[in-house]
């Protein structure tokens, strides 16, 4: 199996952590042009997807989506059983959750940096061919969006070590992920998030998201 | 257990058809207004959530997002186990498709449904509490990516009677809500697809879709 993934970028950074904090020994392709800031020409030709990150399989076929791609490994790989969920309800709540920091956290801050940065012109969202103009007003409703998850967050974490509970999970990753990219794009966590703060020093302390 | 849809809206129906499919005898709620298109004040009271659906458990617990829900309900009721994979391999495909017809389907037709609906100004996006503006270019955005999806779709399906493969899965019940919510906003299937014709036909044909 090979996992691609683009070093820069904050979707397959998810992967990424997955797959170093269950210990998978596996080989990581950064796919990234070394140039410009996209994706490499053979990646794209390859991988209709225009996504990363993108997991090969031995047989050759591939399989893309962040989530889709842990669940594999997770069957591959199942012990230790923690990052998607130990029982059937903690593996919804763990989808919940990652579906939660991906939608309301991640997509929010790449709308606003796809949007706003100046190498993004004409690039406005990612896995796309065709020119997709930028929006100024979808980047101002994702900072706006980015602070509603920032409160939603620091309430989740109020009475839990992690976002689900007990256990450092794939929804922690994705907020992570989230986070740190609000973080460069210089919208860190706001001093009103105590919660936030406390669990972002903890996870980032974990030598997976190094 | 109990199942809150919103019976006018398309993402809760995803819920819907797979526990119509599943043959699962659950009670089903409508969380909608009967006055106006939003979902009634009891509902956005009880579940932070703001969002259907959202499947009740007997301990009173709750889980949100239409995939997490049916993959909860997957492991509840597995037979027959079609629905959301068969092996870790069909799971990961049903679960890329699944997000590929919901990001560029569904969220794509919401993005003009919501952006240009008269009823739904100040609140261009679902779940939130806050006033969220519409934005025209975002609903132009939608329109585009949604042919893209139409033409990405007949492409997937020119060798394969299902989104995935021989099954029908979790990928078609969300492409298909993508779809029948893009002909309600009268953004009906191109005649240039006429795979995604044929498959459009087929799975209307199924009971649990009426």
């Amino acid at each position: 199996m090979k996992l691609y993934i683009w070093a820069l970028a904050p979707n397959p950074r998810r992967a990424k952590i997955y797959v170093a904090e269950k210990g998978i020994d596996i080989e990581v392709i950064d796919a990234g042009n070394p140039d410009t800031p996209a994706l490499a020409d053979w990646y794209v030709d390859r991988f209709p997807h225009r996504r990363v990150p993108i997991l090969e399989l031995d047989d050759g076929d591939w399989i893309g989506e962040a989530p889709a791609i842990c669940r594999y490994l997770e069957a591959q790989f199942p012990d230790p059983p923690l990052l998607m969920g130990r029982d059937s309800k903690e593996i919804a709540l763990v989808e919940m959750w990652d579906r939660i920091a991906e939608w309301e956290g991640l997509i929010a801050v790449s709308e606003v940096f796809r949007n706003t940065h100046k190498a993004f012109v004409g690039r406005g969202l990612a896995g796309y061919d065709r020119d997709i103009p930028q929006i100024p007003e979808l980047a101002e409703r994702g900072s706006f969006r980015l602070g509603l998850f920032y409160d939603k967050l620091n309430e989740q974490l109020a009475d839990k070590e992690f976002v689900v509970g007990d256990a450092f999970t794939l929804a922690d990753i994705t907020a992570l992920c989230a986070i740190d990219f609000a973080i460069f794009r210089k919208l860190p966590i706001p001093e009103s998030c105590p919660n936030v703060i406390r669990w972002h020093e903890a996870v980032s302390a974990r030598p997976s998201t190094k």
